[in-house]
This record gives structure tokens, sequence and C-alpha cells, in this order.
């Protein structure tokens, strides 16, 4: 077992999510994983490499420690001989220097701040949004949506919308395939003057009899010959009216996201 | 006016991340920033630099251009003089081959797919929990709570405990302390019993002054002085219950949620 660390002088998000990219290429060696966030005095890093210190002792060898610290005197406190020490910003900033011919300002890392308001209402706003336009539960509101995705039950396409909400402060709706959509093979009139906005999501019939089997177990909704029916009937729909979509069964909540992201820009 | 690009083989999320974590240290350049994920064939490499050499030229100078791209096949390809190139695994990959004394397996970052299924059923699991326990509706499903939120309208209960689920599977339940239970300045009853599992979230007056009027302008709801009264009450009930909790005025999304993280661990 080799004890990791995840340091960062702000949320640490971003700094975990690069160094598991990372361990993830090592497929032998089972990592314990650690995150403290919010490091941003010398004291705090005393406080961490005390932590850091006890894993050596119990683990028998030194810690992996990933930093994104971008005060070097806070940054410097890792530099020793006890820690296998990695920061993602110090190998970085001095060849961006030299490239872009300014000094770096050294301001700790904004990514995650509340620095533009603009951005923030611009997220709850979309966050109100999705809420409020879940399961078509109105397409009164689709005028401002910046993209309305529709499917089948259990496709995916709450998930999706939250994350676009959450993350982005993109406003997404959503908008079922009911049965009787699925028995017409027609797209739902409501949708009709949104097209430009529409996104379809599909899936691997097996997978979604396992999800709605992991719902409601048992139940003509989850069986195998609903999910096969109904799934056809949408791609037939996305076919038929010229629909983007995409088949979500190997993909994560954020590789749908990405793909619709990219999807909108081409539409703007 | 610099180009930049950020390129990934998988969503390039954290591509982007830690790019722009880098950027905002150099504030007198300005930047335009374009974004492609899924570069996972040396096809898709040569589309992306036909968009790198179309920017060289249109701005005259060469892009500079973040990737992290685990093939080194299709990494290389950018590799090249018209290009400033930082690839965020390249750089740190040996090092940690030298370090676990393994060699790196080469596979697509996974930080973001969907190898882990009961990851992805958890997630699942805890969005449909956080709507269905969204502002109060229900004490009922307490039980499975892994935090509940109380505050004050507006304080960003929802986002939070959204941004929880989506992105960690984390079932947060929020409660609103409303009109009643700011009079009696005493914790609502519903959730005596999970005192362990409370998290407090409060707010500067003007802030939420500020929030609550871009709601409902000109309400009672919106006023000063009722942003002042039930911002009061409630840190008095934090205060007198012994419920941690946070000043979120200056704080994102993310950061509040990373405190909760680290609240929740300690817990446990």
């Amino acid at each position: 077992m080799k004890s990791v660390f995840f340091i960062s002088d702000r949320t640490g998000i971003t700094t975990e999510s690069i160094g598991n990219a990372l361990l993830t290429q090592f497929t032998d060696v089972e990592f314990k994983k650690e995150f403290i966030p919010f490091v941003d005095s010398e004291s705090k890093a005393y406080q961490a490499l005390a932590k850091i210190s006890s894993r050596y002792i119990q683990y028998g060898h030194r810690p992996i420690v990933f930093t994104s610290i971008m005060n070097p005197l806070i940054r410097d406190k890792f530099k020793i001989d006890s820690v296998f020490h990695i920061d993602f910003f110090e190998s970085f900033i001095p060849k961006l220097e030299a490239e872009l011919g300014e000094k770096a300002s050294l301001a700790v890392g904004m990514s995650h701040g509340i620095n533009n308001e603009e951005k923030y209402y611009k997220r709850i706003e979309a966050i109100d949004f999705s809420l409020n336009n879940d399961d078509g539960v109105s397409a009164k509101n689709y005028e401002q949506a910046d993209v309305i995705l529709v499917g089948v039950s259990r496709v995916g396409k709450t998930p999706t919308c939250l994350y676009l909400a959450v993350n982005y402060g993109i406003k997404a709706a959503n908008y079922p395939f009911a049965e009787l959509d699925l028995v017409n093979k027609k797209l739902p009139k409501a949708l009709v003057p949104f097209h430009s906005k529409l996104f379809g999501l599909t899936i691997d019939i097996d997978r979604l009899h396992h999800i709605r089997s992991n719902r409601l177990p048992n139940s003509k909704y989850a069986e195998l010959n609903t999910c096969k029916t109904e799934v056809a009937a949408a791609e037939n729909v996305f076919h038929d009216d010229d629909i983007s979509y995409l088949n979500v069964s190997k993909k994560s909540i954020e590789e749908i996201s990405v793909a619709i992201i990219q999807r909108i820009k081409l539409n703007h």
C-alpha cells in the first residue's frame, strides 16, 4: 500500500483529478489516498506534513504528495527528502512566463473562486431552470433553454441536466419520451418548435434493462422487451426527425455532458 | 490576444481546469480559449492541428496548447515548433515510474470513465435522493442522508446539495429555516434526531439582500431588515445547538462542497 496525498491552497478538485488520472496508470499498486484542501498558510502546511510523516512511519515508505500551491513559501515546505513531491504549478509557470514574456502574479489559483458575479448568477439560474424543467413538466420555458434532452425513462437525462447546470451554468431541460409518444413514433408536438435545441440520449437495451431492474425489479417497465421496444421507437424518432443523439451506455455523466457542450457550440 | 487550446483524449475537464488555473496567473494577457475533447486518434490530432494552425495565422503567434493525452503517438503530433505545447501527463509519468518502480500502463486516462459500476449507481441514487429531499419536503428519508444542510432561504443549500450528489455521489438533503423556526429560534423538531448530520450555511446580510432582490425585487422577503433578522436567528440556532456552519458569502459552490466533505469525513 502506497500513501498518496492531494494538497491544494484551494478546493483541490483539479489536483485530485489530475493526480488520480496519473495514478490509474499504475495498475499493480494499491494506493491509500488522502485529500487536504485549503492549505493556504505555512502553519497549515506544517499540519499537513505532520500527517504525511505519520503515514511514512505507518507504511514504511515516503508518501507521494501532489500539490497545487501558488505561494512558493508554502509549497516549498513539501520539498523534503521524506516526501515524493509533484507540484502542478511549479513545473509549468516558468515555461509560460518565458513564452508570454510576463511574470506570473502568484495569486492563489482562482479557478473555483466566486470571482465572477455574473457567472455565479448564471449558474444559480441554470440550476433553478433545470429543477423547474425536469421530466417534461412544462414546455412553456423551452424558449430559454440552451438544450433540451430527450429520450426514454432512465437513460440519464436528469443527471446530465443537473451536471450541466451545476458545473457549467447551462440551462438544460429534459423531456421523457413516454409510452404515447413511443407508440406514435412521432416527436411530441410540444417539442417541434424547439427542434434546434433537441439532443437525444439512447442506450443499449441490456444496460437499460439493468438500470430499470435496479430501480423497479420485476416490473413491466424493467422488462427486456419493454426496453427494446422503447429504445427502438426513440431511435426511430431521432432518425426521422434528424435529431443528434448519443449512446450513453459506456459513458460517464461527464463524458455525456462534454459531448453535449460540443454540440451546443456547433449550433451557435 | 493569445490563442490557447485545451486538448484531451477524454473529456478534458481536468485539462481545462488546470490550464485555466495557470493562465489566471497572467493578468495582463487576454486569451482566446478553445476546447477540443476526445482526441483519441491520430486523425483527430491532425484535425486539431489544422485548427491550431489557423489560429497561428489569424493571431500571428504560436498558440499555447495544453494537452493530456496518454498515447505518445497521438501526443507527439503536438510537439512541433509552431505550437507551445504543455502536456500534463508526460512531465510526471516518468518520475512516478521511477518512484513506484513500475511502468505506466499508458491506458487512456480513466478519471471520468464509467469504469466503476458501483460508483455510477451511488451517484444516480444520490441525485434522486437530493431531488426528493430538497427544501425540507419530508424528513422521513433523513436516516439515509450523508448530510443535511440547514439555513435560511437562498443561502445556497440546493445548489450545494446537487453539486455534492452529481459530482461525489453524496446523499445531501436540505431543510430551510422557515419563518416559524426563526421566530422560535429553535432547531425544528424534525431535525433533532439527526443532529450529527446537520451542517449550517450562513451568509453576509448584504449579499443575501442582493441575491434575494435579484430573485424577488422589492419584496418583504428581500428587504435588508428581513435578511438581518433571519440570518441572526439562524446563527443563533447554530450556536445554541452546536451545529458546524460556514459563511458562504465569498465562496463558490465547489469551495462550500469541499468544506462539507471535509466535515463529513471527520464525522466518520
